[in-house]
C-alpha cells in the first residue's frame, strides 16, 4: 500500500435490494427468463445429466466437453444471488439436487471434473495450458460460495473446498507437485473467493502462487507439460504465450494481450492478490495493464478483443466495427477486474469503465426477452456479415442474430450471474466513507464505522440523471457519502435537504461529509445531454464519424427506424439531437431523435465506380432514431451501426 | 451467333512488338528480373528438380506439391513469349533441358504430374474436387504451345499432346469413362489452345464436355468420387460446391460465386467453347457472370474475390479495403476472360475491365523491380495488419509487402506470363475491321482481309491520353479502324493526316472506315482529366469516400509523402487535383498531387472517447502526393490508402 487508507470493500448484493428501474427490470428478466432458460440448456445438452456419469457406466449420450462444469458453476452462481433477495424454494430444491449430483461426481480424493472423470482420468492436470480444469474449478468455486451464503446449506461449498485442497497439494513449489497454473485464468479469483469465504489462508497462497508462477521461463512449465505428453511445445496453435497470458512473468508483462475473458479474469485475480497480500508490484501491473486496456484496446461499448481468430486483443487503436468479436464475456470480466481495481485505488475512472462496459458491450449480450444471447458483440451489422466469419456470401441474406445456446456456452450464464449480483456494484465502503458507485432504485443496508446506515435510493438512471436519496439511521451518525461523478458528466447539481451543496469532486467523486440524522434527503443531478462522441484520432476505423452517447449508454441506429444503407446516413455538425422517453421500448428506455441526411448519389444508374460530378451526391434530410446499443437486434433483423458519419 | 459478324481474332504477341512505354518498361523488367527470377526459385524449391524424380527413386528433397507442375507450365509459357521478340539462346537452352526433363517425367500412357507419379501413382484421378492434376494439365499445355510456336521445337507440345489423349480417353461420356472435371478449372482454356495450335478437335470436344459436365446433379459427380475414395461428401471443407462453381450445371448459375481464379478461369473456359461451338446458350451464361461480377463484385482496381476464407467472392457490394484478397491471379484471369469476351460480343466494356485490372490489380502483384510478388491486393494497408489474418498484433508493427515466392506460388509466374503477351491485348481484327485495344507504342502486323498492315503505334498512355499512328501499307488498303474510347474518357479528339474527325462511337469504338494509304497518320486524343472517383452507394465499406483516376489508373496515397494517420486525411470537393510527371519514379510515372486536409482533435490528451465538443476537430491544410496503386510498397514501409474521405 501507498498510503494507509483501508481497502474499499463492496457491499454485496445480499445487502442491496434493487427496488426498481433499470436494474430491477433487468432482474426480473433474469430471474423469470434467463435462469430458467439456462438450466433448460444445461439439461438438454446432457451438461448436469455429466455429473451422474460414471467412468464404469458410459452413456451414449455423454459427448462432454471439456469446459461443461464452467457452465454449472456459473449457473449456480447466478442462483445463489436471486435468491438472497428472491426465496423460491422450487428453485433451491432444483440446485440442491445439482449439489447432490457434484457430490456423487467427486472422486474419492476430492476430483471433480465432469469430461476427465468419465472420458479421461489418465489425462487429469496433464494440459493446463489447453484444457480448461483449473478453470472450471474456478467457477465451481465461486458458485458454490455463492449458493453456499445465500442458503445457509454448506454442502457445494465444502465440495468445493474438498476440490480446492486436492489442487493446493498438486500445485505449488514443492519437488513432489506440479508447477503449473491454468492456461484459462479464473481459478485465481475462485480461490481467493474461497479464502473469503472459508478463512483457510491456503487457498489464497495457491492463487498467489498461480499469478507468481505465470509465465517464468527455464524452463517455461507448459513446454515442459507439452513434451511430458510427447508434444512439440513450438506448434501451439496460438503460436505463442501472449495467447493465454503467460508470455513473461505478470511482473514483467508491458500490457494487455492475447484471449480477452483470460486477460480480465487473469488482471482480476491479480488485482485481488495485490489487495489481499499489499503487494506492491502487482499493483503496478494490475494499473499497468489497466491503462494500456482502456486507453488503448477498449471499444467505445467497453467491448474487448476486436479479433475472432484469437478471441483478443491485436493492437492499439484497433476496432473494427462489423468484426468486433468483443465477447460478452470479456465485458463481464472487465466488471469484476474493475470492481477489483477500485479496491485497489478507490478512484471512479475504475467505475467508469464498469459502468461503460455494463449498460452497453455486457447487456447487448442478453435479448430483451432474457432467452438469447450474443456471444460475440459487433458495433454494426449487416445482412451477410457476422463476426465470426467474413466469409458468408451464398444464399439469401443472414443477419448476425442472438442464439439460445452455444457449442462453448459460457456467455450466457455468466452474464446471468453478473446481472443477478448486480447490486453488489451499488455502494462500497472504505472507512468512514460510503462511496456510491452505481445508481439505480435501491435499498442498502451499510454498516460504517460500526453504524447501520440504510440508504434508500430512487432514480430513473441512466435514462435520467437525477438520483435521490433517503439516508435511515437508528441515530445521527457521521460519514462522507461520496458520491461519483461520472466521465461523462459535466456539470451537475447536488442538495442536501433542499441546500444547494457544491463539493469539488475528488478522484470522481462529491464528498458529502456530515453528521447524517435520519430522514436526511439527497439529491444528485447529473446533467446528461446527448454527447457527439469521437474515437481518438488514431482509430483508423472511426475516423470521421461519431458516436452517438447519453449518460453511460451508447447508441445505435436500427434499419427498423432508420431505413438501410446506413453508412450513407450523416449526422451533421449542427445537428438538434433530442432524448424522448419510450416506455413500451424493451420495458422502458429512452431513444434519441434528431436531424440526419441520407447522402446518396442520384442518377447512379448501372455501374460500380463513376465520376463524382456524373453522380453528384445529394442529401435528403430526415429524422433519425437510436436506440441504446444494448437493445439491439430485438426486433425485425436489419442494418445497425455505431458509429455515423458526419455530414 | 445472334448476328452474321465474324467472331474477331485477337493479333497475337508475336505480331506486336513493343517499342517503348508503359509496357516496355515493364516487359524489360519481366524478361531481365522476373523470369530469371521465377527460375530460381522453381530450382531452389526443388519443382523443376522433381521432374527428375522416379518413382523408384525417392529423393529426400521431395516434398512435392500437387500444384507444382503448373508454376512451370507457366514460366514455360513466359519464356516463350518473350524469346517471340527477345531471342535469347542461352534462356532456350535452358528451357530445352526443362522440356527434356518432361519428357523424362512422362509416363508410359502419356500422364504426367510429378506429385502422382512420384508419390501417389494410385491416387491418379481420384480427387478431381481438390487435387490439382487437371489443372497443372491445362497450364502445361498453355505453356507448351506457347513454346513450341515460339521456337519452332514442336517436343513440348507433342509431350502434352500425349497427355491431353489420355486425358481424353480417361474423360468423357462412355461407361468405361470417368464423368468428372477438375475442381480447379483451367485445363478447359488449355484444351482449346492445345485444339487452336493443333486442329485436333477432340481435344475441344473434351474442354466441351468438362463445362457442360460440371455441376450436374443425380448423382454429383463430387460426391461420387468422395464416395469412392470413401470420404463422406458432406465433408467438404468448403461447404458447398459453389467454392469450385459446380453447385449447378454451368447454364443454370446465376453469377460469379466462390473462388475467384477458379471463377475466371472456368468463365474463360466456357467463353472460349461458346465462341468456338457458336452455343449461343454458353454466351447467355458467360454475359451473366459477366454482369454479375462487373456491376457487384469487382474492386476499382480490377481486384476479385474480398475473402481470404475461400480466396473468393462473398456478396454484391462487398469490398472491405485492408482486408482485400484481390488475388493477383484473379485480375491476371479477369484479363483473360474479357479477351475472350470481346471475341462473343465485340464491345468495348470488356476491354474497359481489362484495362483496369491491367495497370491497377494485376500490375500490383509485382514489385517496380520485378522480384517480388504480392498474392493478395488490399487497397489500404496499416501497419499490423494484413489481408491473409487480422489477428497479427504481436511484437513490432509488421507491414504488408510483397514476397520472393509463396508456398502455392501461382501468382508470380502467371503475372510474367501476362506480361510478356500483352501485345496479345493490343488488337483484334474481325473482318475488315482492326480494333485498337490497349494502347502502347508498337509496331504491329496485322493481315486484314487478305493484306498486310503494320501500324505503328507512338504513345505515352496511360500518363497521356495522346496516341498516335502511323499507317505502312503496301497499296492502299481499305479497312476500318476502330478505336476503342474508355469508359473513362468523356471528351476526345480525332485526327487522321491533320483533319479533325469526329466519329460517333458505336459500342465503345470510334469507328475510320477508309482507304488507307501509306503513311497515313492518325491521332487520338483522349482528354484524361484527374477523375473523383464515387463507389455505388450500396459499397458501405467506400462511402463518403472518393478515389483519384486519371485515365485508366486508380491512384494511392502512401505514407513516405502524405504522413501517417491517412484515414484523418480529407479531399475538399473543390480539391485542386494535379497531374504530374514523375520522371525519376518507378521507371516512370504519373502522380497527383492536391490540396487535402489532415482533420484531427485538438487537445485530445489522453483517453479513448471523448465529446466532440471537448476535443474540436482542426482541419490543417497540407498538399498531398498520390502514386499509381499498383507502384505501392515499392519504398519505405508505410500506410497506403486507396479511398480517401471526402471533406
Amino acid at each position: 500500500m501507498t498510503d494507509s487508507t483501508p481497502r474499499s470493500a463492496a457491499i454485496p448484493s445480499k445487502h442491496v435490494n434493487i427496488t426498481g428501474g433499470y436494474w430491477g427490470e433487468r432482474q426480473t428478466v433474469n430471474r423469470e427468463r434467463t435462469i430458467p432458460a439456462i438450466y433448460q440448456q444445461l439439461e438438454k445438452t446432457g451438461q448436469l445429466e455429466a455429473l451422474n456419469l460414471k467412468r464404469s457406466h458410459p452413456n451414449t449420450r455423454s459427448v462432454i466437453y471439456m469446459f461443461w462444469d464452467s457452465d454449472i458453476g456459473k449457473w449456480l452462481e447466478a442462483v445463489g444471488y436471486s435468491l438472497e433477495s428472491h426465496p423460491d424454494p422450487e428453485l433451491e430444491k432444483l440446485t440442491d439436487d445439482v449439489i447432490d449430483r457434484m457430490a456423487g461426481a467427486q472422486q474419492a480424493d476430492g476430483y471433480l471434473n465432469t469430461y476427465f472423470s468419465v472420458l479421461e482420468p489418465e489425462n487429469r492436470f496433464r494440459n493446463l495450458r489447453d484444457w480448461h480444469e483449473l478453470y472450471n474449478a474456478g467457477h465451481l468455486m465461486e458458485g458454490a460460495v455463492a449458493y453456499s451464503r445465500a442458503t445457509g446449506k454448506p454442502k457445494a461449498q465444502q465440495i468445493l473446498a474438498r476440490f480446492a485442497d486436492l489442487i493446493d497439494a498438486t500445485f505449488g513449489p514443492e519437488d513432489h507437485q506440479k508447477h503449473g497454473y491454468c492456461g484459462h485464468p479464473e481459478i485465481e479469483m475462485g480461490l481467493v473467493r474461497l479464502y473469503q469465504a472459508t478463512g483457510e489462508k491456503r487457498y489464497l497462497n495457491l492463487a498467489k502462487y498461480f499469478i507468481d508462477e505465470r509465465g517464468q521461463p527455464n524452463p517455461h512449465y507448459f513446454d515442459v507439460e507439452a513434451a511430458a505428453r510427447g508434444d512439440d511445445p513450438s506448434k501451439f496453435w496460438a503460436k505463442t504465450y501472449h495467447y493465454c497470458q503467460a508470455h513473461a512473468p505478470i511482473r514483467e508483462q508491458a500490457g494487455a494481450t492475447g484471449h480477452s475473458v483470460r486477460a480480465c479474469y487473469l488482471y482480476g485475480g491479480v488485482a485481488d492478490i495485490a489487495a489481499e497480500t499489499q503487494d506492491e508490484t502487482l499493483v503496478a501491473a494490475s494499473k499497468r495493464f489497466w491503462d494500456d486496456l482502456t486507453e488503448h484496446q477498449m471499444y467505445i461499448t467497453g467491448g474487448l478483443g476486436p479479433a475472432h481468430a484469437n478471441e483478443g486483443f491485436t493492437f492499439a487503436y484497433d476496432f473494427p466495427n462489423e468484426s468486433a468479436y468483443a465477447e460478452t464475456c470479456a465485458s463481464i470480466a472487465l466488471v469484476f477486474w474493475a470492481q477489483r481495481m477500485f479496491r485497489l485505488d478507490p478512484h471512479s475512472r475504475y467505475i467508469d469503465v464498469m459502468e461503460r462496459a455494463l449498460y452497453n458491450g455486457v447487456m447487448s449480450g442478453v435479448s430483451a426477452q432474457g432467452d438469447q444471447f450474443f456471444y460475440a458483440n459487433p458495433l454494426a451489422s449487416y445482412p451477410y456479415v457476422n463476426p465470426y466469419e467474413h466469409w458468408s456470401g451464398i444464399g439469401t441474406p443472414r443477419h448476425y442474430r442472438r442464439s439460445d445456446w452455444f457449442f462453448c456456452a459460457c456467455c450466457p450464464p455468466n452474464l446471468s450471474r453478473l446481472v443477478a449480483s448486480v447490486g453488489g456494484y451499488f455502494y462500497a465502503v472504505s472507512g468512514a466513507t460510503v462511496y456510491a458507485q452505481l445508481y439505480n432504485s435501491s435499498s442498502a443496508q451499510l454498516q460504517v464505522n460500526g453504524s447501520a446506515v440504510t440508504l434508500e435510493q430512487h432514480t430513473d438512471y441512466p435514462w435520467n440523471g437525477d438520483v435521490h436519496w433517503a439516508v435511515r439511521v437508528e441515530q445521527t451518525t457521521e460519514f462522507d457519502l461520496a458520491l461519483r461523478i461520472p466521465d461523462w458528466c459535466r456539470d451537475f447539481q447536488i442538495a442536501v435537504n433542499g441546500s444547494p451543496m457544491t463539493p469539488e469532486p475528488v478522484n470522481g467523486y462529491a464528498h458529502l461529509r456530515r453528521r447524517w440524522s435520519n430522514g436526511d434527503e439527497v439529491r444528485l443531478s447529473l446533467v446528461m445531454p446527448v454527447e457527439r462522441m469521437m474515437a481518438h484520432p488514431e482509430v483508423r476505423q472511426d475516423a470521421g464519424t461519431i458516436a452517438l452517447q447519453r449518460g453511460p449508454v451508447v447508441y445505435c441506429l436500427e434499419e427498423m427506424e432508420n431505413g438501410s444503407r446506413l453508412a450513407n446516413v450523416t449526422i451533421p455538425r449542427e445537428a438538434r439531437l433530442n432524448p424522448a422517453s419510450a416506455p413500451n421500448l424493451f420495458g422502458g428506455v429512452s431513444t434519441i431523435s434528431g436531424d440526419a441526411l441520407r447522402v446518396e448519389p442520384a442518377n447512379w444508374g448501372s455501374g460500380l465506380y463513376h465520376p463524382q460530378s456524373r453522380v453528384q451526391p445529394t442529401p435528403s434530410p430526415f429524422t433519425f432514431q437510436a436506440i441504446p446499443y444494448a437493445f439491439w437486434a430485438n426486433r425485425e433483423p436489419g442494418e445497425m451501426r455505431v458509429w455515423l458519419r458526419e455530414a
